[in-house]
């Protein structure tokens, strides 16, 4: 990793994310997180996550706050809209994970970025979830992501680089192996 | 489908889904859903999302109201714990969409369901975010989620072949293509 030198640049306290990644190369462990949200249905399509604690760098930690979600559906999908629904969640997760992702890199290897905005826009077919059509998957069939960026012209090719070791984007492309138990409470 | 009869269970008008599906079969373009977000990186960690307006059933359709996301990390990431991270933002969205899939698809069976709860936790080594093992992935390695479901025990295993239709869940763990550009402001 090409750091230049420790400060804060895009917001981004660099000394903090460089000591951290001197750390984990000394003892890999510390990069070892858990992540982790509760998740209660109220009624209906509304239900509601809380998270305030996840481990990592060796311990438990809380966040400062407990923060909180609510979903729900539009009328038109029967529901109440007291909430984004769990598909614009999910695009909401992208969006933040890839501009994290490139703000903090960016930071790293001295990339000065004075703004940076995102679109996202997923198609999905609704027979896939409601199982009307076997060939048709529940899931979106295809996400669109644009980014702009105010920042020298020459520093585009590498945000696109960047960008793919966004952790959300890994999991959205590639999917991941997902353990779903149900008992009977 | 097996539809039983058309009334409120668990919180969910059967009739609007019922009728919405039965609109699909005559015209499968009803189904055909576009779910936008919009995200503006503020500083460092700390961005912002919203959402208002989405496509389906022929038609621009606007939520009731404009939902927002805040992301940022905890301080032990360079953030300030403004909101819950990209990472965790993606589990509240996990289980969000597999809460409302089971419920839905369990009204329109005629199967009660009294509470449902859930816990997600996703193991993520940071080394893959940072780019210091190329054989280490960026995003979560591994999801478990544990629902628990007060309901008829006869049910469980229904709503274990149910929860496989939720869109982010299939999303999450099969993939999807994602279109990146970044250009410049």
């Amino acid at each position: 990793m090409a750091v230049l030198e420790k400060k804060t640049l895009n917001g981004v306290d660099t000394g903090t994310v460089v000591s951290f990644v001197d750390a984990i190369k000394g003892n890999s462990d510390l990069a070892k997180f858990k992540f982790r949200i509760q998740n209660k249905w109220v009624e209906g399509a509304f239900n509601q996550a809380t998270v305030g604690k996840f481990y990592g760098a060796n311990q438990e930690n809380t966040h400062l706050k407990t923060f909180t979600w609510d979903a729900d559906e539009p009328p038109s999908l029967a529901g109440h809209d007291r909430g984004a629904n769990p598909v614009e969640h999910l695009l909401a997760a992208l969006a933040a994970c890839l501009t994290t992702t490139i703000v903090y890199h960016a930071a790293i290897r001295d990339i000065k970025i004075d703004s940076l905005e995102s679109e996202l826009e997923g198609d999905i077919d609704l027979r896939g979830l409601f199982g009307m059509e076997p060939k048709v998957r529940s899931g979106f069939q295809n996400i669109r992501v644009n980014i702009k960026v105010d920042t020298d012209a020459a520093n585009i090719e590498k945000l696109k680089a960047l960008s793919k070791l966004s952790p959300v984007f890994d999991v959205t492309t590639h999917g991941t192996n997902v353990d779903v138990t149900i008992e009977r409470k």
